[in-house]
């Protein structure tokens, strides 16, 4: 069985952080699997999915990384070919990857006490952002 | 066809590194699936996997990258909130990610001659991991 | 339903970039799924896959990233064991990861109009790659 929906979302860029958790584990319930695959895909070269302990200090922490590996103030071929101002945004994005699979047990995300699904968005503007997710598995 | 099942480490964390392919293997075994995906995924926010060649200097290489990008003896902001230390744990497993996927073709999993299934384990003291395997595909 | 397909390409090394967004789609077309996951697999230890909006900027400021995490001019334990040089190669590989998972809707790959699978061959040679394209859903 294959049950496809989405996760609409408002951010602001600049490495806004969203727990999605939550939306996805209703995903899973909606569609009646209790046995196989959440997953999750963001349909953007400048946003990325992983998980993490989701509190502010281990935000905070990513953010500095992410700031240090791609930092937004430094030449970016990308921005000097399309002027956009979002090359760090890409590098970012590439490095993360934008999809994350989470498997559903007994209808539950698998997920650890202190582990969240992150969405983030490193664009440089707001932007309303379509998450993909399919669930895949048995009822 | 959905198969659940999981493999059990005991883990000393540290950058700690297990190769996982044979229990991963065997769990395709077991489930019958000839063609089809292993999604293997660590309900962890303090461990990662990837694939490397699992080789002691390839393993080293890669420790001494993550120090490099999230070195242990740097302040962290999730240190500061919860005291617990593994803020560079934290950091490690976001940017490596809880999840991967391989493909099963004719019940063998698709891996490359040098190519092992890695799991690591960046806490800061000895666990007991539970990684979760979800086989899914047809007999 | 599961259907496996693959896809050959001949590659320089040294972080060569190829799109393969139009030879999974393929592979989708053949399939008959309509809505499901196309899972890609690189089946080794020296090459990647991810997303990017595939330009010769966002290229060349990944690879510009991945030289200064990875330099390919430094020492590697990887490389004093076996003398192959492509120590970094492995690091880059590791870090990216071999896998991606991307949402299958009304038969097309959910991709984002920016958007595209990037295949990143980071080894020191010319090389035949062969991806594992694994799609798996309903028709």
């Amino acid at each position: 069985m294959v049950n496809s929906g989405s996760i609409e979302l408002e951010t602001r860029g600049h490495a806004d952080t969203h727990d999605v958790t939550a939306q996805v584990q209703d995903r899973v319930d909606v569609s009646g699997v209790r046995s196989g695959l959440a997953s999750i895909f963001t349909s953007s070269s400048t946003s990325a999915l992983t998980t993490i302990e989701f509190e502010s200090g281990a935000l905070d922490d990513l953010r500095r990384a992410l700031d240090e590996i791609a930092p937004q103030d430094r030449e970016y071929k990308h921005n000097l070919r399309w002027h956009d101002g979002n090359g760090h945004s890409h590098l970012r994005a590439a490095l993360l990857g934008p999809s994350l699979t989470v498997p559903i047990l007994d209808g539950q995300l698998a997920l650890g006490t202190w582990q969240q699904i992150l969405f983030i968005d490193f664009d440089v503007r707001a932007r309303t952002r379509s998450l993909v997710v399919q669930i895949i598995g048995e009822a």
